[in-house]
């Protein structure tokens, strides 16, 4: 039997106590898991970027996987913890729309407020549920404990609104939604809206802070050091500059605009 | 059977060969090891971090739990190596002090000096006994080959003065023992001491940095941006700040001074 | 039997979906395996310092080790995907020379073409073949899978000149290879190397940055903050400050000259 995967995003960096505390946790209750990190250095308090990362990450893992998301700048007040499954992969988060990019997919989606504390650590305070609950109730998840376990279901769970590209009279406006370590930028524009403004891409035109950028096949399609427009491996658009930074080069950031119209001769 | 764990500390950082060459020892001498970091962001050569961290940390693991810590700015000189075992819980470490607080806490602690060179890797240099001597112990550990056989008894180990609060005429004066990536301030003010200062926590004066800071329940008792003080995830007093960082909102860092008093109407 | 393991290396740092997503993968492939990162903070597109890593790391793992290596400035380009394999070991990259340092000492090593897109992702972009091809290959090896079910040999793939200490009517000159984290500077200047200047070791003279810098056991055998050369932990020359930094004590880095000669009374 394949032993269980349990994957872990947070923004409580590598430096601390935080990351092991939970991993020591889970080793407790499930020592046959595999623990592997997702990334601890979302940016403080930044549910949006978490939620594009485990976007970005989930579908490339098994079915099965637990994924336990600590994105949590509620931690202590009333907001509540969540159990969200689907298609065999479960998430445990904080109800604060971390899981909004993820939910947005999902077929059917079992969402339950996680209430039964005898999953919980004998001991839990109000300063670190990742480590006193999250990361219990994912190690439990992990030891096929059913999902109705854990809490009632419930439909009232918090999402954000989800940013998509607009497309009025033939023009494609969407925005930057992550830069990586890369300086790449990656909008919230998919391939297949592109393919709205031209089937064929050979028309494109895509300007952001007042450039004109060249879709290319590959970051390799340019010279070192140029700008590029590429559909990077998220199937969105996204800007670079081969061997270098789109986000140094251009000044765009996360929540700037990108505008895409076909080209007239 | 649970498959073993080893567990790594270390000053290390994640860029060079330092640590995955660890991780390729202990992997070949027991690759049924679950191998996870605990941090490898100690600041370099800083005993008491790392010291703080590992107590952070080594209760959460299962007992049976192996602890690789590598923070050894002695290395190549006389100093020893030791394993300290306890409650199930094994530690391999320089004697360098870095198991203080962990030791401080242990009943009937066994320490020895590792002396035994066929559990070492058969070249060892001066340079890197994280490598070459501490990993494969730890992996022979992990291993279940007992504690007598790597080296005799010893009480004359290093530890440093462990820095707890005092009190004095009501007064309770600790100091921050830690900061975290948040900029958290955790100090060594115990909720228990608190409690003989005020045991209802309701008229307790906190200083520190010339400020007066309010006691309250959770990081979400405060408007975003407030300066706050907490009994944090350790059990201690942790001064914070909502969703920002207390340690550039006062200016204190480890070392420095709080001070706890009862309010008089 | 014991676990596969697989060890990746990388320039994709900590903080995106890169890292994350190629573990999925390999996990959906082979849920057995153990994973184990190398580094993910090669700097970005550097294959030197990479290879440099790899070459460092590599001989320490078990017989059976899969290593992925995406250092992959010319994603995207017709750049070959390499599958190299010798002593048991197997190396998944790309053909930009990453290989070189591990391929200068492998004795007999079967190098091929990766080109059976049946293991690769059902769907492959051109922009992180990371993911799409190289995790999916590397998960399948884990399982085998032998190397021939990949593509054929070849012999013309890319190697980089190794930069060799070059010994000189009784000077031996080499350069920095690497700077650690601690500031420590690695020369390519082998201990061997140094005896065919001096059998004893007693009369060498190291210059580097225009100082004369002394050859000692291990750091503590100088004072604090002093500058030094010794045999590092890759059995090469390095120049280190005992618990301080030498690239800044110096401002040698990567590239630059050491000299190496006889001292005469």
């Amino acid at each position: 039997m394949a032993p269980p995967i349990i994957a872990i995003l947070s923004d409580f960096g590598e430096k601390d106590f935080f990351v092991p505390s939970m991993k020591g946790v889970i080793t407790g209750i499930n020592p046959d898991a595999h623990i592997l990190d997702i990334s601890h250095q979302v940016p403080s308090y930044n549910i949006h970027a978490g939620a594009f990362v485990l976007n970005a990450v989930y579908r490339y893992f098994p079915s099965g996987t637990v994924f336990l998301v600590v994105v949590d700048p509620g931690v202590g007040s009333s907001r509540r913890i969540l159990l969200a499954q689907f298609q065999g992969y479960s998430f445990v988060a904080p109800d604060n729309g971390i899981l909004s990019y993820v939910l947005s997919e999902a077929e059917f989606p079992e969402i339950r407020h996680v209430t039964s504390d005898h999953y919980f650590l004998p001991q839990t305070g109000r300063t670190f549920e990742g480590r006193d609950i999250m990361a219990p109730v994912a190690a439990w998840i992990s030891k096929d404990v059913d999902g109705d376990k854990f809490g009632e279901l419930i439909d009232d769970f918090n999402r954000f609104p989800l940013e998509r590209a607009r497309i009025s009279e033939g023009s494609l406006t969407g925005r930057i939604m992550y830069q990586d370590k890369f300086g790449n930028l990656i909008s919230n524009i998919s391939a297949e809206a592109l393919q709205t403004v031209d089937p064929d891409f050979e028309r494109l035109q895509i300007r952001a802070s007042d450039r004109d950028i060249q879709l290319v096949e590959s970051y390799s399609s340019v010279e070192k050091g140029r700008l590029l427009a590429l559909i990077g491996s998220l199937g969105s658009l996204e800007i670079a500059v081969r061997e270098g930074s789109a986000a140094e080069e251009t000044g765009l950031k996360p929540g700037d605009s990108v505008v895409v119209e076909k080209k007239f001769e």
